[in-house]
């Protein structure tokens, strides 16, 4: 078997049986975790964000470790979009978009996930050039998803 | 495309201050931060928990997945317990112990770094007796730190 089959095999599995180990987490404990997420995803990447910019000094180290993190967090957040948080009566940001288009929201979640692994690949080689502009594909996605399915700020 | 160009796409992805990645971040937004790491690692761990404790059914890819999560999770906390968090202001279970005893605080936090490090490793090999015992230890680093510099919940 491919690899790339036998990941997609893999990645199913994992989405039903931590489907099935979440089903009874409450929507405000979903709601919660998953602003977490966006939280930690902010504090990982306004730096490299302000480096590629130009405001703050190029950091290889930070950058990676960043990176790293990021590769990791940019997995967490999708299964605390569940169908019973649309109502939650807790104060959030997410539009009904998220449900209406689930595909459409799918979709730009994969983006982020894959611009991040593509920037942890990068970091790793340290090449500020190519990290400074995959940096920037990773703020296009993520301005990609708030974009649709982001009240605005 | 050129920098500014990227530059003008990173910061308008964000939605943030252009100079706020730069400055030091405020003491409630550390307070903030810190407590999303905390959710998170409440997230991954608490099915690994129940796994370990028969409530749940042992599933080796869960395992793997959350130990790799909570291997990058349990290295993010640290730098949010910041001194000017300190007198804060908003509602935070941290006591003044961890300022007071700032070695002891730092020695648990890297006892629940190598645990969950353990534990990742452990998880790697899908021994499900061993991967039980090192959930208990990683238990047992979370409850040696919340002991000490937690509120009492």
């Amino acid at each position: 078997m491919k690899r790339s089959g036998l990941a997609a095999l893999v990645a199913l599995a994992l989405g039903i049986a931590a489907g099935a180990a979440l089903a009874q987490a409450k929507p405000e404990v979903l709601v919660k975790q998953r602003q977490a997420v966006m939280t930690l995803q902010g504090k990982y990447f306004g730096p490299l964000a302000a480096m590629a910019q130009g405001k703050a000094p190029y950091n290889a180290d930070v950058v990676r470790r960043n990176a790293g993190f990021l590769d990791n967090l940019s997995r967490m957040p999708w299964d605390g979009f569940d169908p019973s948080t649309k109502d939650v009566g807790v104060k959030t940001a997410a539009l009904p978009a998220i449900w209406e288009q689930p595909d459409k929201f799918k979709e730009a979640g994969s983006r982020l996930e894959n611009e991040v692994h593509k920037l942890y690949e990068v970091s790793q080689s340290g090449d500020e050039g190519a990290v400074k502009t995959q940096i920037g594909a990773v703020g296009k996605a993520c301005g990609g998803c708030h974009e649709s399915f982001r009240q605005k700020q």
